[in-house]
């Protein structure tokens, strides 16, 4: 079996990753990062979604992206509450974390290397999402020239590593639908960027209403616990 | 004054660069990697070397790339040693570190965003080197498009972050010559990849070669202590 490695935030999107890149026969690798993130729960999700067999190795790496700040996530701002769906993706909201996926794409290809792996799968959406630079295809495709150049294996072994982002051109609803085909645990997955508590999302963030809104459209209830109205870390 | 984040190893090059970050007259913010690097001793120097008075900040990122291994910095390989310096830059070496210098500029990225700062110094030099792929122009340039499309920076406020590179293109000895006239105590610098103790460099692996080398062509003594011949930490 191939190696690849596959970023695991332990949200919606890289769950169905992961079952997308182990349906395609692949040894996974899964990376997981502790940020500094306000919504650090999703790591257990994270680990809950590595027990899947096809993982060999699951990596949680410490990064504190605190002392950098500058982000709702990272940092002392607000997370947004309550935006309407059609804003969400409208700007860059103060939930982007500068350099995030750069960062993390860059450690997963440090990983690929040693692996010898031909292929890191992340679930980056350019649809319903919140706007983010880094998960744009553009951004995409010139990871993938860059680390054709900034590698041993890109310019001594002439290897190709290729990012695999099956859902980047996917509606929401339809990487739901995809993943409930493949068995995905979706009760084991966390989305939500300031959760009250372990037990509950908050409702009402960016990532907590694309993600309502998606299965909603599926007609399936969402199987993970919402805070009461009323109730929110904010 | 301007903000720029500048990589400091604590090494020979990355000190000369933050003196020449210095006299642009940049405001300098200074990171560092604790990544699990065999010579850690360098972050002392790195420490050192941010008492410069044009440093505002200097931050230590701790990131353990020995979870990935695959290379002689990080893993068990062994640190090769007495090469001829005519061999060192044809191949790459086991020193390589797997997506090192992008993972570092990646975080170098984040931060610049935080700052608003348009500017990243870094001391890659591609003529007395190591032969690492990513200190090379092509992987500068490539890694200057990414960080266009990567950012909030790039994509929404049109700031384009460029990476200085004053040394890529410098022979290590030239290098010396300009620190000494801005006057870089190299006494402070760190070099060795493989030291037998804090207080000595091995005078054996690639990096203490090319720095050797360095200072003989300029006719000044390194001003650091080397072990004793027959006395090293392999």
């Amino acid at each position: 079996m191939k190696p690849a490695v596959v970023l695991l935030s332990g949200g919606l999107d890289s769950a169905t990753v992961l079952a997308m890149a182990a349906a395609d026969g692949y040894a996974c690798y899964a990376l997981s990062f502790d940020y500094g993130q306000r919504h650090r729960r999703e790591l257990q999700s994270a680990a809950k979604l590595a027990k899947h067999p096809a993982v060999r190795r699951h990596v949680i790496l410490k990064l504190d992206l605190q002392q950098f700040g500058g982000s709702a996530l990272t940092g002392d701002i607000q997370v947004p509450k309550d935006r309407a769906p059609e804003a969400i993706s409208r700007d860059i909201p103060v939930t982007y974390v500068p350099a995030r996926n750069t960062i993390f794409l860059s450690c997963a290809l440090g990983w690929a290397e040693v692996l010898d792996a031909d292929d890191i799968y992340l679930g980056v959406n350019a649809l319903d999402y919140s706007g983010y630079p880094d998960c744009r295809p553009e951004f995409i495709a010139a990871f993938e020239k860059l680390a054709a150049l900034a590698t041993k294996a890109g310019v001594a072994d002439h290897r190709t590593i290729k990012l695999r982002t099956p859902l980047i051109e996917m509606r929401k609803a339809n990487i739901i639908r995809a993943g409930l085909q493949l068995g995905v645990d979706y009760a084991s997955t966390f989305s939500c960027y300031d959760p009250p508590d372990d037990a509950h999302s908050c409702g009402r963030c960016d990532a907590c209403k694309l993600r309502l809104e998606a299965f909603a459209q599926v007609g399936v209830a969402d199987p993970i616990a919402y805070a009461p109205v009323g109730v929110d870390g904010a």
